[in-house]
């Protein structure tokens, strides 16, 4: 199967490229795609670059929205710091290079021209994927499935909204309203997969450059969460969406219909989640409500394992 | 202490009556006054005189609001039956008649009268509450407290708001943003004190008519509970507000800023609790966060054991 | 035919009051109520008993709403001046007394005593109105019409929001959506009620002491127009609906439907006027469209006139 | 100077492409982009290549947005019928053919390889232009000034929104708040440019083919909007831009603050024109408020009589 990565690395999307490109995984990155997000849309696309450098991951880079639809930009460096992807030591300008097409028009290029359906798998704001399906509809077609980062009963940017929802509302309206397949990772799980000190020491020993990267972005990542949120553990949140794909086992999901709120005073960004059918409407999302901890971390482990030393 | 009791019984509220009139509890019942909600607000009164009835309770029971402040009316007959408190076997009429005064006029009275301060308790829409301080803005110095049954992290009515809260989400705004001090039993308390086919078995044993009468309304609430929600037990929601008064050491609660969503298309009523203090508001709301199951219970007895046989 | 004028003079107001009470006026004035609306209640409420000294008039006055019903407090001391009642040389304290009662219960009171039908006059914010309706959603079988100055295609307080409507748009979509027939005068139509240095002069010929009252509230609200909005004369606005209780001829109306917006970020408090019937919605107020300067002012003189010397 | 026609041919539409083409305009069409709107994306396509054959108009035409940006599609067939172009007996399928790019990349590509600023000239809803301004902000500094048909004090499609804005009111809100200098032919004015059956007569004297065409388009216009508005004469709303384009001294304008109306019950899309000033905002729309009929006419026959027989 093949899938595309929208992201705006930050820590977690790097884990979640990290993964993505591990031999572990069986299906094949098409390309990585870039979005405003957790910072500025170029430094995202420097981070993804920088992430391919170190992995050798040799798929087209291309940068995408440079701010959501409707909304003014927002961006979270409280969490991801100046960079976006600070703690590891990295260079300025990575080696490899961005191709000059935008993202939109590399994610419609890849579904029009595709033999078989591609998953998309976004891990920040959803700016790109609204975008490619307003630009072209017609790609709706190609797309099988929308596993995403975001959302969730609560949030972390406001009281109800989680950053990646909250940051572009309208666009996610859109994607929620497209009647594609969603599978959809909330802070309720992903507030679950907390990178810890442990953690860090268990990626020391495996003397392993990837693992010695990881383990630098976790350092700086748990810290953050500490100081923002009082959080013990950094979430790894993107990385969900591509353990998903590598073991379909990990999580556990119920089929419920989600709405998007952009009119809310307090709520803007909010999926509403109707948990026991109240409204009658018809399931669109496939929401991820359980998660096996053991079986995560083992592929967490034989992924970077996969990099060998 | 002296409180005034404003509900829609409704079989939660009916039990929050009893415990109110109790032996066990310390505080004074000033008044009982009715609201539109579970059912229609004549209804609600009748139910309110009929309980008063049962239990032997004289004191002054006013009808307040016909519907809500600015939203059409919306009721609950799924839950409470068409007289709102279907299940026991209860005469048409009641013998006690209410007071001729509106329940805005007496809550308002009560409070420009009285020598100490006064703790409002309620456990229906806040249409009555508003209406009071809007009508007469200083009685807010004389008011102790405001506990009260709504809201929560969910709903129950919508994936977002809970009943009492949706009814009327412009009263809910005025209360909430009033500053006067607020206790809140949300859903996520209130599921966890459940009536089921045990409670019914210990009340039966009592051999006490007012055990007897909840007993039967515990028998209808649990089943409507079960087809409407597809829920084990009938959470006693209201209740829970009494409980506190009796015994302060039952509930746990976290102070917090809590705003009322009015604006949202998907979110109308729902309590916004900022758990995380991410919005940087002054906490407004004593939220209940936890619960002791068997000092609840046990206060339960003791109060339908007050009442002799 | 009786009436009861709801107001919060406020220059044009006391304009409204004493046309009210002029001798060719065949309607009969019930009561005056106040409201928050031009300045605070208490001012507003001063200010009408010291017109009715001035006058003459001897009618209950009721203090009502000191704040709108949802939204917070706005008044318009820039239009009106500090005291609500800026230019002629007033007493602090009026002569005339207050009734008790609250203006709500004063409106709830004479609906529900009275014998025939009675016409409400709101001039200020509709929170009175509302709450009456709100409280004992009986009167309304009593209330014969509701004339109101409010609204206009076009605002005057915002680009798209009248003052008086603006102040307590939840109030107006209560009034409006309440099926009592509705008479409306908005900026469209008042705007071009104007009193000017013409009319100055002319009242000042009069030799009449409510004449020279009338005279120094015009200066001040004339100048206050050029100052604010830089208008050349001042909109006696309220005035137009005592007007056409006095000459029903002086307006033409049309039959229209009017929806009260309450969620607009830029349009709060907008009367939507459907005058091409594109919405398909029954018509719910007439809506002044036309007006005979000549019989206007005529009428004026002979009411200031029948005041005598 | 340059300019790119962007619209949803459309009766009024086909009159702005003629005047554009015509040889009076001393402008140059860049390109000619559609959009969905009055009909769908395709059928506008199509009437804008088959008003291109008849006056044999040699630029690329490009076709865009599918639908709005959030909103669900909604068309006027009311008004334009099947085809969006009825009345005159044209061919199904125009010669001419659509280049491949889409309308969003021949925008961007136009203005990030253009030697000076540019024009657009917007005449249905929004959306290309809203996409194109989020694809690529850089276009911004390009783009001399943005002249729209849109918006108005009140509206035609609800009693506040104008038909192009209320299509698709995101993509207005992003445009009017992009700091681009926009110049907007509101209802206001276009409803005084009005083609009548003495105007049918005269371009029937005039034996010319173009003429002859813009006769029947008036036809069936002026009868649409007799039946569906009951409206005396047709008017043709989006000529005025490009009128505008060849005398800039037919129109007269003001500087004046507009939102967008994105939130509203009844509001939706409506351009809230501060006229006023009370805002306090600063101006960022060149409003149209004044219009010379004669020389209005005058240009408008002399395009004509320009295409020669």
């Amino acid at each position: 199967m093949k899938f595309i990565l929208d992201c705006d690395p930050g820590h977690d999307d790097a884990v979640a490229i990290i993964l993505a490109a591990s031999r572990i995984n069986p299906h094949k990155i098409e390309a990585i795609t870039t979005v405003a997000g957790n910072v500025e849309v170029e430094k995202n696309t420097l981070n993804a670059l920088k992430v391919c450098d170190i992995i050798g991951l040799d798929v087209p880079v291309a940068q995408g929205a440079v701010r959501p639809l409707i909304k003014q930009s927002e961006i979270a460096k409280e969490i991801h710091g100046e960079t976006g992807l600070d703690g590891p030591n990295l260079p300025d300008i990575p080696e490899k290079q961005a191709v000059k097409q935008h993202a939109v028009d590399l994610i419609i290029e890849k579904l029009l021209t595709t033999d078989e359906q591609i998953t998309l798998v976004p891990t920040g704001p959803l700016t790109n994927i609204a975008m490619a399906l307003m630009k072209e509809p017609e790609i709706k077609q190609n797309i099988k499935e929308i596993i995403l980062m975001g959302g969730g009963s609560y949030g972390n940017w406001t009281p109800a909204a989680e950053f990646n929802i909250y940051v572009d509302g309208e666009a996610a309206k859109v994607v929620f309203e497209s009647g594609i397949p969603i599978r959809m990772f909330g802070l309720d799980i992903t507030h679950q997969v907390l990178a810890t000190s442990e953690t860090v020491n268990e990626l020391r020993v495996m003397k392993n450059k990837v693992a010695d990267f990881i383990a630098e972005l976790f350092i700086f990542f748990i810290q953050a969460y500490k100081d923002h949120f009082d959080f013990d553990g950094g979430p790894i949140h993107d990385a969900c969406t591509i353990a998903h794909l590598i073991d379909p086992t990990i999580f556990t999901f119920k089929h419920l219909h989600v709405d998007i709120e952009t009119k809310g005073e307090h709520t803007y960004g909010m999926t509403v989640i109707d948990r026991h059918g109240v409204t009658g409407k018809q399931p669109n999302v496939f929401v991820a409500t359980g998660f096996d901890e053991e079986k995560f971390w083992k592929m967490f482990k034989d992924a970077i394992t996969s990099y060998g030393n």
